[in-house]
């Protein structure tokens, strides 16, 4: 399947590969909790992580699950910087392009991505965080939760309310930039995985000038959003398949070397059969989030098959986790080992970017008033 | 994804889609149990789908999905046949290659595929039938079960046992091709679906000429016949997920007409959920199996992607079988409406055609042995 | 757990298990399709079978278990006659369980129920067969679809409407009992399962006295057949747990005979756990049918339970179904051995009797303004 | 169901009831890593919750539960203690029985249980410490892994070989009792769940006195160990349920207060379906848990309904954490609430206690050689 991309793309994931296997894996469970991991981040922008995102989609994938199976902390900072780039590269005016993309292409300036509040979560057409003009500026007043990378970035594309009194709630929201200094961190939330970086409460007390918002009009940023979180989703199932597929080897490298009553647990039948079981499903939601990206690349109308990709890739990353603790017994409880950050790390998936639950129920919903189509389903 | 295609196959596809939803979707219910349907027979030859083999393996998956999704009845023959164009193509001598293939690809001549025997079961290695050279010539003496489309074929593709002695029993193997007259039916077998066409057992006392076994030397048909049934695995693949896709749009149609207390079915949130649900299943499977395909035709090592894409199409199908059991409720067990049909049709997938347990089995033993690989898991 | 029953009812259950191991286990497979089991309904009536809801509930539930272990063409015609029983015990007037009763009891009339509608199907508060008064009898005029056993019952237990006009549509409806003769049937239901015995839509024009009419007053209809209902629930939890555990019976009897190159298929550990872990599910389900049937017979709150009873018991049997499909392989696709038949009638309980998707949502529904209860959830 | 139970068996379940709602469920998050809960166990002594497993076997079950629905992390020494008690109870020796069992059962020394060993596993068979006689009195030596309460115990249960030539190496193992200080803890280890209690790696290398022995003579202690962790794995089974409906309610507290776009979460159809489903696959594993129970409290075979109940209470928790981590969402992936310590509790249950690919084996071998038998499956 590789061959089928460039000579550049492949060098460039068979970097990614070696970086990962050299620098990420063997250090990465030692690593968690053990601060912000600087020294790999300076590598990811050397090896143009930053800027992956701009290569064909399908190797912007692949290089975001090989990142996943080494250490699923690195990828929400890709993630976020990648939406910033492509909001800006697709939405921003000619000079703000100028001005921004070079910086954030280098990976000179990292971006981070606000969306999410409390009250709202992810129903970003309730937002309350607003942007009121002031004298040819804007004077942002927001509260926003669950972002990511938020102590450390040096960039920060949030989204807030312009016009209050838009009849369509989603119709009043546009995207800004701001730059570190302009949000404060409130607190750093805990959560269950990804423990490698930080996630926060933000709150924005500050006065913009103009060219801070993204476009030349206000009242497109939730359009704007969609578009880059559905670049995001595919990534998001990348980082899913990349963690399973984690879970699923490191389940068999213990199996390898385990030894039972009946011998090495790698040769018992029942556990081949779930190793197998959990590797049919895993590929099967590869093969789908790489299709969804090339069709996205193509050119072609991929939500459905994204969204669908998601919703197979965080099950099948669900299952590698779980069948990787039933092989492990009671020592995948430790959290000596890696089967248990491996089975934290990939509930993110089913509890967040989109849970599963609202994503059937998207592609259900349009299937209904859809007809057949060879071209997915 | 379809872009990918050549122009040529692109057409030939359409032209497959326009004859499933004009002839054979719409009779496929009515039509089972009612005789042999030799004129859809004649519309496939045609349309050139007894050697859409030799295209693109993804085009051949394509089209078998959309034989599928009109009537799974229609497909044990095209994947029959389409093993003997692969083993003819591949694994016979120039000149049986002159003889045969002509007459094959033309649909002119249809071939059926006798493997399995009672005993053994998928288990080739173990098989009882043999040929025996007598004067130059071979007496073949076979007995063979669940031989699809043995009544009707002019063509039989056989395996047997040319050497009784080898220690090693896949290596005393051979393939041998019959022609209609040299078997015979024993029995018409009665099946859970896929009722179409007949599965046959069939006997074999017959003396044939030496060149009626497939290459130049006897031995080869353990390996030979490998190599065809794993084409024939992505074409199972394919089936499955024509089968399942069928299931889904039936339940919509059924949903979107269907009133209940709270309206329309198809507006019901639970239906939509369980239905995107099952689409997302679907499309992974699908999309492993194009990949599977692909991989193939570059002339890369495919078998586990298949196994893997059977596997994952063989439980997508069911799932969206009894998704739409539960949509269509009470109604759905009855044989009036296409539901009780699907399911019989799909539960094919997890019984045969190399079963699930079997090849999760297959694939977590290779698991076991390789290392991760970013080209498929 | 049986040692916890009477006497009476350990003796009964041990004759019903003989009766089913003797003459119904070996013959139902033949029989299908073989024509009116009156015989074995006779043998029924001797053992008390048409008498048995009458008994601790759970001796009820593990004798429908039985049945339908043995062959589940037996249950739906002992199910709706337990409910025209149950009808008749607990809302009839006096002077009609002095009519109706001893006859019931005895089996000497068997009762059939007609609910169901080609429109409303489940969805009993839009039926729209009706019963007028006229001249101190009243005139039925109905179509009933999906009812068993209409062509060779002596009884029929119908709902209809007496109130066309009132406000809540479920208050304008009562429960009439027909007598042989008083309905036509207009067409036996092809069915994917459960074909031992008749499916019919009837059709019904006839005027009948007054003291037909369930109970003194009409109007109560929907109240009588919901109470009948949840009683009938608790026997489809039964009935799918006893096809189940045949499903996994026979895979167990295959496995021990069935040889592969690995040796019996019952040795092989993948095998072991799967009919393991099929063995678990169906004894939870098992457990609590039971359990719903004892807070019934103790006068408790056991709508829920029963609900999710038959949830459990529907994913079990059709699990076990699924499993013993596999482990079948091909020839489980054959309709001469039983693994096609059950995964048949195992379905039945996945589409009809309050399905899977309509109760979860019913147990939801109820728990989203409930507490926690130790006594069942 | 509860009414089956004694007075006084009512009296102490709803008194514990009570401990769980004021004391334990509004605490248990904060006090996760807050140190050990010694006023926790203090309550539970006066409450008699370390000697509930002399009472009937279903009230020592729904105690369990209700303890595990408000902390998993207060279960694992009253199961190690009771499995003491039951050591005691059922072989020790009539003096030993005299000297301890008061102690053990006020609670006034609790008692931890080492079994499990770094090499060997669950594998008891294989284990590695050592009981040697020296001078009439024993000197053990011993490494144990995984010991639970090890660092606050009062006396350990602890499994060392005491003849090494012993052909069947089952045969050669023996139970003793240490008391605290004869015992060193070597390591806490960190575990995903179960945080509020530590579990240990411990070293012993200590001479005891010869009726340190549990019974009278060496060579038993594997067929002791068995017994009681049958016992045991009744309470497993009933944690997992505990655990189960905690994540189950949970969800639905945060369901009835978090709104959306459509409503509140409680009224989103979809949301209650999967409550309802994982409700009935819940209220399934506790009647086959509480059966399991009864089993054994009569005295019939248990082994397997309990090793059932503990596979189906394990995935039935599992997927009440999950379920409910969907419908929490993006806030559920965040320790601030319980959903992310739900979902790590209740891993436990597939990793540990005798996995469900171990224990489902364990079932479907037993299965393989035995026939249907109606008071389980």
């Amino acid at each position: 399947m590789l061959d089928i991309l460039s000579p550049a793309d492949r060098d460039f994931l068979a970097a990614v590969t070696a970086f990962v296997e050299s620098d990420v894996l063997p250090h990465a469970h030692r690593r968690e909790g053990a601060g912000y991991p600087a020294d790999l981040f300076a590598r990811m922008r050397e090896l143009g992580l930053f800027s992956a995102c701009t290569r064909d989609l399908r190797t912007y994938a692949l290089a975001i699950e090989e990142l996943a199976r080494g250490w699923l902390s690195l990828l929400p900072i890709v993630n976020a910087h990648s939406s910033s780039v492509w909001a800006c590269k697709f939405h921003a005016t000619a000079a703000q392009r100028r001005q921004w993309l070079p910086w954030l292409l280098a990976g000179d300036q990292i971006a981070a991505l606000a969306l999410t509040e409390q009250q709202g979560g992810t129903d970003l057409a309730h937002l309350e965080s607003t942007a009121e003009p002031v004298a040819g500026r804007w004077h942002i007043t927001a509260s926003k939760s669950l972002i990511t990378h938020a102590g450390h970035a040096d960039l920060m594309l949030i989204l807030v309310r312009t016009d209050p009194d838009s009849a369509l709630a989603h119709r009043g929201l546009s995207l800004f930039l701001l730059s570190q200094g302009e949000w404060a961190v409130d607190r750093e939330i805990p959560k269950l995985g990804s423990r490698g970086i930080e996630t926060c409460e933000i709150s924005v007390d500050t006065i913009v000038p103009a060219d801070r918002l993204i476009g030349e009009v206000p009242g497109r940023g939730f359009a704007q959003a969609m578009d880059v979180l559905e670049v995001g989703r595919i990534a998001v199932a990348a980082a899913a398949i990349g963690v399973g597929r984690r879970a699923l080897w490191n389940a068999i490298e213990y199996a390898r070397e385990r030894a039972t009553a009946s011998g090495l647990v790698a040769e018992l039948p029942t556990a081949r059969q779930q190793l197998g079981s959990a590797a049919a499903q895993l590929a099967a939601a590869k093969a789908l989030a790489l299709s969804a990206a090339d069709t996205k690349q193509r050119g072609g109308r991929h939500d459905l098959e994204a969204s669908a990709a998601k919703v197979a890739a965080a099950s099948a990353a669900l299952t590698a986790a779980l069948t990787a603790m039933e092989i492990g017994g009671g020592w995948a409880y430790v959290e000596d080992l890696e089967f248990a950050r491996l089975l934290r790390d990939s509930a993110l998936f089913i509890a967040g970017e989109g849970s599963n639950s609202v994503l059937t129920s998207l592609v259900g919903g349009r299937l209904v008033n859809a007809e057949p189509s060879l071209s997915w389903i």
